[in-house]
């Protein structure tokens, strides 16, 4: 199995108003919930696409019962979250019915409690046993140490199960000197990294920096991956269009899941973004459009690019 | 014991951002939950008034249970919801720390069955045995009938338990004409029913369509009340600064309790503006501050209107 790790787990609520206006009143018309973090966003995609699939990380009160309760209705979908005294956190996008536009409000998550962290440790150690590969995905939730990632990473790498680091800011900057396998961050939390918006350039120094490999998501301009095996982009036919909530997330199980196969980069790189593309264009936020990922992954260019850039 | 109906009863739920800006994504730095609903807050009230209070309507869902779950922790608060299918709704009001102005989102309500509106006309009946009055408040889920309020108000007089409404459009217009004892509207919900934007003239003409007694509520200029005993204003002694959420909800409490107690007219009607200022100058929305409103009831003036205007 594939295991994930999402400490901040949510659940996802979507709201559709008229139109928001701040300081005004607002009757919500369709309200649409989800369990969500980025790891749990992961796993769908990976269970999507027929992998066996365990997620942990932290659920409690009754957001996280709610979660529990989603996933359970997933196939191929274990769930091993370790349960916690605080309350999972919320999310809330509420969207304009006009024009799509998405206003976004996240809680910040519940307490962790020092125990609560060791569980999770435990938890995940014993879980690594029967993983064929690990993504440590998300925000921190209030707590846990900065440097929990990083502690992660070791444990995994000491384990020989290959990691895939998805988070931004000093837990990414730790994370990465613990040397991940694979380090997936968009073009800005590559910038806040490195202090280069170059992404390139970026690139070279976050492996500098510890990573194995580095993919990083350009939005609509598909993936730029840096490698011991080479240095590629992969760009999808056209800029997708539709909502891009998730679509990182599915370009992690496109990653790990050509890891798991034994694909060679190109084909990884392909599926990433060929998922990503399709989570955009799915009519609802976050989720796949198989049979659009299908047709989009035989049109995605992969070119390789000189090893000295 | 004093009954209050709340049928779309909601778990209100509280952010406080910096400052809400529409397409923008936020971090919510404070998360504040609690049961609400027009009814369960007139409950509330009257239980910190020292009245033993029963909330009925319906709950269900995960957001159900927190309600349950946070009601159950109320001294003088007896919980008889009637449990549903469907999930009760959220409201949330996003508060911007700079200003403190608010942004209200508020969700539908669940799908009432058939069968859960009987159960709910059950439950009402056995429960007007043994109340000295009872409160039917706030606005209809989706799937109970319009008329409803009109079918409650009906059963109440025919225990001859006295009724007061507090709800808007249709309902409130098809709940006056079954001959509620009190109509607590607002200046706009009077307006919507009655066509006159005079409260005076509006007032009577409530009353002409059924309602025994009218009390209007005239924002941070207090309470107008056109009865057959006579005619009052009721006025604070400043406009109240602070959040008016609730203010309405423990209006409806002062005039119920001050029924219940057999008040004189014009002291339910001090009692009701001195619960309402007080709300609005609570730190917490929706509360009462009872040292405040013990010092303000002193202050509350009222006066009696020319039976002829």
């Amino acid at each position: 199995m594939i295991l994930t790790v999402t400490l901040n787990t949510a659940l996802d609520i979507t709201y559709r108003v008229r139109s928001l206006r701040p300081h005004a009143s607002h009757r919500v018309s369709e309200v649409a919930e989800r369990p969500g973090g980025k790891g749990l966003n992961v796993g769908r995609v990976l269970a999507a696409l027929g992998h066996d699939v365990t997620v942990t990380g932290f659920a409690g009160g009754a957001t996280g019962d709610t979660v529990r309760e989603r996933l359970a209705g997933l196939p191929r979908v274990r769930d091993a979250l370790v349960p916690v005294a605080g309350a999972t956190r919320r999310t809330i996008a509420v969207v304009d019915a006009t024009t799509g536009d998405t206003t976004q409000l996240n809680e910040p998550g519940p307490q962790i409690a020092p125990a609560e962290w060791s569980a999770l440790l435990e938890t995940y150690e014993r879980l690594l046993e029967s993983a064929s590969a690990v993504a440590l995905c998300g925000s921190l939730p209030p707590g846990v140490p900065v440097g929990a990632y990083a502690q992660l990473v070791r444990t995994a790498r000491a384990l020989a199960v290959p990691v895939l680091l998805d988070t931004s800011g000093e837990p990414l900057r730790r994370g990465v000197a613990a040397r991940p396998d694979i380090v997936k961050p968009n073009a800005e939390e590559l910038a806040e990294l490195t202090g280069s918006h170059e992404p390139l350039q970026a690139a070279r120094n976050a492996r500098r920096r510890g990573a194995h490999a580095v993919v990083a998501s350009l939005g609509p301009r598909g993936l730029l991956a840096h490698t011991p095996d080479g240095h590629w982009r992969a760009t999808p036919p056209a800029p997708a269009r539709g909502n891009p909530t998730g679509a990182g997330d599915s370009a992690v199980a496109g990653l790990l899941s050509g890891l798991v196969e034994r694909m060679p980069w190109p084909d990884r790189l392909a599926r990433a973004v060929a998922l990503s593309a399709a989570t955009v264009a799915a009519p609802t936020a976050g989720d796949v459009d198989l049979p659009c990922y299908e047709r989009l992954l035989t049109e995605v260019t992969v070119t390789a690019e000189a090893a000295a850039a």
